[in-house]
C-alpha cells in the first residue's frame, strides 16, 4: 500500500520529464553568473512578471529574508498577518537576519486589508518607534488554508505603501496557486510588487529551489545579500533546469490539485467527526475534528492506511494536495475519509 | 502663570534637597567601579528588592534592551502586551541589539495572563519557529494608563516560565508607583522577576538613570553588555546621589501623586465633554473626550492656561502627575477643566 | 580549442560516474530529515572524521558562517589569519551574521602559529575588548596558495584553545588536498577541531554543497542555524549523492591534480617571465611576473589559448587544477607556457 | 598623602567652578529635546567646529559607535588602524551594534597613512569582500601614546575618502589635546571630517558626556540611533553645563598637562631603569622599563607613595596627565621617579 504523503506539498519528487531535464542541464559555476542554467530561469521568470531582475535562491525562506533585508535598515518594522511564514516559520529571521520587527496584524485566514496596514503604520518623525519600511503579504497564504487575496484590495495596499513610503514584498511560496486559481496574469503583479518570491518546489514540483524578483534599483545589492547569507551556489543548473521544465509544464495542471482538495473538503463536510472544512480555494485543506480529543485516534486511523496528514496545532488539521498526488490516491483516500469512526 | 507640564513624569526636575545630595556626592570613575555613590545606589536597590547585583543605567531603555539582551539568543522570542514599551517605544531595539523578535500578546491595559504567555510559546522543537525565552512585563503599564498587575497573576506567570525554562524581566518603569498603590514589598518582586528595571527619572524625581536588578547568574554579562551599547559613564555618581535621595525621600509621596490622578479622573467624568476615564490606579489618567474633532480645541484651550497633556494617538489624551505638580497647580487644572467649552 | 579553465577548481561539472549517482538517488525532504541520501552522506563524513554529528549545507561559507554562530555570542571575537577565507572572502558574514569582530593574525602563508594564537586572546575579564572564544584555520589555505598546515602545530594550537576555553573551526575548503599531501588521517582532525567543513565542490567535484561536522553539543542547534539562514533544502539528496560518489571516487586522484600543479610550478620557474612561484603543496599554483605591466599582455595571451587563470590582485596570478584539466590539457598549457613572449 | 592618580586623564572630578555651573544649569526633557543647556552645549560644539549639528551621548563609545551605525551597512567594512579604541576597547561594538568589520592597518603609534588606507578598499564590485564605506582615525590616538596626526596626512585620507566614496569619521576622545598641542582651527576639521566624536570628561574634566558633531544630512538619523542604543536621557543638563563651563575654562589650559607630560617624559628618559620613553606630545607618557620582571616592583614602589598609573599590557607602562594633577603632585611624582630603585 503506497504511502499518500499529504503533509504538503514540498515533498513531491521529479517526474520523468523533469529528471531528463535535469540530466541535461548545461551548467557552470552560478557565483561567477556562468550558469547558463540558472540564468535562463532567472529571465524566464523576470520576464514572466514583467521585472527586470531576479536571482536563484536555495530556499524560500533564504529568498523572502533577502527580500526584507533588501528592503530594510536595521530597528525598522515590516507589516504582516499574523500568521505571516516570514514572521512564524523563517527561524525568527527578520530580527536576526535584519534586526527587523515585525508588526502583527490580525487579519482573516492570513490575509490583510489596506486599512490595516494603514493603522499599523510608525510615524515616521516618532523616532521612539520602529520606522515603518515594508508591508509582506503572503499568497495563497499557508496557515490561512491557501486562501487567495482579492487583487483590488492587494491594489489599494499598493497605494497606501505609494503614501506612506513602504516597500511591498509578496511571498509567493505558493503564488502559482494563486494566478491558477483566480486566472491572474503575472504581470499585474509585476506591476504592484517591488519584490516576489517565487518557489519552484512546492506545487510546482522541483527539487528545490525559490527565485526572488524585482527591478534592478530593489535588486542591485541582491548578491551581495545572497552570499552574505551564504546562497551562493555552483553548478545549480541542474536544479535551475527543473524549474524551467516546471514552469513549462507543472502550471495549468496545479488546477487538478485545486479540484482534488476541493472534493477532499466536500467529503470531509460530509463525515460526522468534522466539525468544520474551511474554504477551500486552491490545494490546501483545513479543518477541525468535532472532538478534539479525537485527534490521535484520527491521525492514527490515516496511519493504518498508510496516509500522512499535517496538525497545524491548535486543532488544526491540514491536508496539501500536489503533483504526486494521483487520482487513484485520491479516490482512496477519499474512501478511508468515509470509513474513519471516531 | 506658571507652566503646568502634565506629558509625563519625567519633566520633573530636582528639588533643593536632590539638589544638596547632587552637590555633595562623593564620586569616582564608574568604569572602574570606583565611584562610591553609583555603587552605593546599587547596592541600596540590590538590598531593597533582596537582590544579588544591581547595575546603574544611563536610560531605562538600555537598562530593559541590555535586559533583553542577558537573557536572550539572537534568533529567540519574547512574549509580552501588544502596548508594551519595550517593543513600541524603545526604537525597535529588541531586533536591533538583540535580534529577538516579540511576540505580542492581546492583554488589557497592558497587562497579560499566565494562560495567554502559556499559548504563546513556541514548541522548542520545532526549529523552524523562533525559540522563545523569555516573558517581558511592565508594571504599572504606560500605554495601559498606570494600570497595577494582580501579583497573584504575576506568580502564576512565574510559574509558568518555570515549566517552560523562560527568563521572567520587569520594566518598572513606574514600579515604585505599583508597589505604593498596592502596598507590595519589594523583595516579593525580587523573589519572582529574574531582572528588575528600576526607573529613577519618573515618578522619583531625578535627572536620570535606571537601575538594573538581578541574581548574579544572569548579570554576570551585564558590564559587557553595557559597555558594548555605550553606557559605561565616568563620575556619574552626582546623578545616583539623586538617586539614593529618591529611594530615601521621594517613594512614600508618590501616593500623592495618586491621589491627585484619581482627583483629576473625577473632575474629568464630570465634565460633558469627556466620554470616558479609564480607571486610576496611579499617577496617569487616560480619557477620551466625546467628539474626536474636538481634540485640537481642547488642547489648543489647554495650552492657553499654559497647560500641557499628552496626546497618545488614536483618540486618547494622558495626564501623568508628578512631583513637580503642587496641590496649587492641581487645583487651577481642575479649575480649567470646569471651564472648558467645546 | 576547448577551453581550460583553472581560475579555481570550483568550476568542475560532474563525470558520468556521478552523473549515473544522481539521476538514481533515493530522496525526500531533507526539512523533515527524510532524505535518506542525504542523511547517509552526513553519516559517512560524520563517521569518516570520527565525529558525531554532521549537517548539509547549500555552500561552504554557510557551513562556516554557521559554525561561527554555533561557536559564539555577538560582541565576541575570533581569531584567524589576515588572510582568511571567513574574513575576506564571506561577504562580511562573521560580523553581519555572528555579531563578531575578527582579530587578523600576520601569518605565513595563510597559516598562524599557536603561539600568534595565544597572544592575540582578550583577556576575559576586561569587558572593554570583544570576547575571544574561536579560532579558525583553513587548510589548505585559499590566498596562501594551497599550503599545508604542519599537523603539529595544529595539535599546539588545540592545546592553547583548550586552556583558553577557545573554540577551533576548520574551514575544509580544501581539507581533502591536504588529507592526500600530507596522508593524514581524517580521524585525527575529528579529534582536534570541535567542527569542520568539508566543501564537495572544489576538488571533490560536485555540482554544490559543504558539510559541516562536530560533536552532539557543538551541534546541537545546527538545524535552527542552517534554518535562519536558509539553508533548509528540500529534496537535495540529488546533490548529496554527488557527493557520497565524490568520497568514492575522487578523493585518490586528487594526487593527480597536485601533480600537474607542481609541474606547471616548473614550468613557470622556468620561464623568464615569472619572478617567483611560491612553493606548490598541493592544487593550486600562485606566482608572480616579472613585470607587473606585464600583467595584461600575459593574460591576453592565455585568452587567445582560450586558457583562463585567477588574477588575484597585488600583483599574484594563481592557477588552481582540478578534476576537469586533462593530461592532454596541461600538456598543451605547459606549451602554451613555454611560447609565451613577454 | 593625598593620591596621584595618573590611571587615564577620566578619573578627573569637576572644580568648583564647573560645580557651580552644575548647580546653576537650567534643565529640562532632553528626551523631548527640550533641555535648553544641552541644546546650548550642542550648538556650541556644532558652530565652533562649524559643521551644521550636534548631539549629546553619554559617552564616548556611545558617540563612536553611533557614528559607524550612522555612515555604514551591515556587512560593510571599515578601516582603522590595528590600536584603533573603536577596535579594541569599545566592547566589539562595531560588530555588534553595526555588523560591520573592522580592517586594520598596521599604522605607527596608531596614526595611518593615505596610502594605507587605499590600498585596504576592497573592490566595491567584488561582492565576495565586505564593502568599504568608512573610515575612522583617532587624534589623539590613545594606545599610540597621545600622539598627533600631521593635518596634511588627514587632507590626503579624505581626499581617498572622496574618490572612494568612503565617510570619514574621527574619534576625538582627547582631540582638544591635539587642537592645543598643534595649534590647529576647530574649523579646519570640521571641513574635513564627516563626522567627528568630541569627548568632554577626559583633559576638559568633566564627569561624562561626548558630543557627535557632522552635517545634517549625515546626523539626521542620530536621534533614532541614540535612541536604540539607550542614549537619550532626560534633565541631562547638568552634565552638559559643566561641558560648556569646560569649552570656556578647561582648553588652553591643556598645555600644562602638555607641559607636565613633556617633563615627566624627561624625568623618565634619566632613571637607569627605563629603556625607552615614546616621544610626548600631548598629556600621555608611555615607557617601558629595562627589565620586564621589574614590572611588579616598580607598580608597588609607585603605589607605597600613593601614586597610580596604567599597565597597557605587552610591557607598556602609561602616564596620563590631567585637570588634578598639580604643580605639587608634579613635584612630588618627579621627586618619587627619582628615588625609585629597581
Amino acid at each position: 500500500m503506497k504511502e499518500i504523503d499529504l503533509r504538503s506539498d514540498t515533498v513531491t519528487k521529479p517526474t520523468p520529464g523533469m529528471m531528463e531535464a535535469i540530466i541535461n542541464a548545461e551548467v557552470g559555476d552560478d557565483v561567477y553568473k556562468e550558469d547558463p542554467t540558472v540564468n535562463k530561469l532567472e529571465r524566464k521568470l523576470a520576464d514572466m512578471f514583467g521585472m527586470e531582475e531576479a536571482l536563484f535562491f536555495p530556499t524560500g525562506s533564504m529568498a523572502n529574508q533577502a527580500a526584507i533585508k533588501l528592503h530594510t535598515q536595521p530597528a525598522d518594522q515590516l507589516i504582516c498577518d499574523k500568521w505571516a511564514h516570514v514572521y512564524n516559520y523563517e527561524g525568527g529571521g527578520a530580527s536576526f537576519n535584519s534586526g527587523v520587527s515585525c508588526k502583527l496584524v490580525d487579519g482573516q485566514r492570513g490575509m490583510i486589508t489596506a486599512a490595516q496596514v494603514e493603522e499599523n503604520i510608525n510615524p515616521p518623525d516618532f523616532y521612539h518607534s520602529p520606522l515603518t519600511t515594508l508591508v509582506c503579504l503572503e499568497n495563497t497564504t499557508n496557515k490561512g488554508g491557501g486562501a487567495c487575496y482579492d487583487f483590488v484590495e492587494i491594489k489599494k495596499i499598493r497605494k497606501v505603501c505609494d503614501e506612506h513610503n513602504l516597500g511591498l514584498h509578496l511571498d509567493g511560496a505558493r503564488l502559482f496557486n494563486a494566478l491558477v486559481a483566480t486566472k491572474e496574469d503575472p504581470k499585474d503583479y509585476g506591476k504592484v510588487f517591488d519584490t516576489i518570491s517565487v518557489c519552484l518546489s512546492k506545487g510546482l514540483g522541483t527539487p528545490l529551489g525559490t527565485v526572488l524578483i524585482g527591478n534592478k534599483e530593489i535588486m542591485k545589492n541582491a548578491m551581495r545579500v545572497r552570499k552574505v547569507l551564504g546562497g551562493g551556489m555552483r553548478q545549480i543548473g541542474f536544479m535551475a533546469a527543473a524549474g524551467i521544465y516546471a514552469l513549462d509544464h507543472h502550471v495549468e495542471r496545479l488546477a487538478e490539485d485545486h479540484r482534488r482538495a476541493s472534493e477532499l473538503g466536500k467529503t470531509l463536510r460530509e463525515q460526522d467527526y468534522v466539525a468544520e472544512v474551511e474554504p477551500v480555494e486552491t490545494n490546501i485543506v483545513i479543518f477541525y475534528l468535532k472532538n478534539f480529543s479525537d485527534e490521535a485516534d484520527f491521525m492514527e486511523a490515516l496511519k493504518k492506511e498508510n496516509i500522512r496528514i499535517s496538525n497545524m496545532g491548535q486543532g488544526k488539521l491540514r491536508i496539501v494536495t500536489h503533483l504526486d498526488y494521483s487520482e487513484e490516491m485520491h479516490d482512496r483516500f477519499r474512501e478511508v475519509l468515509r470509513k474513519i469512526k471516531l
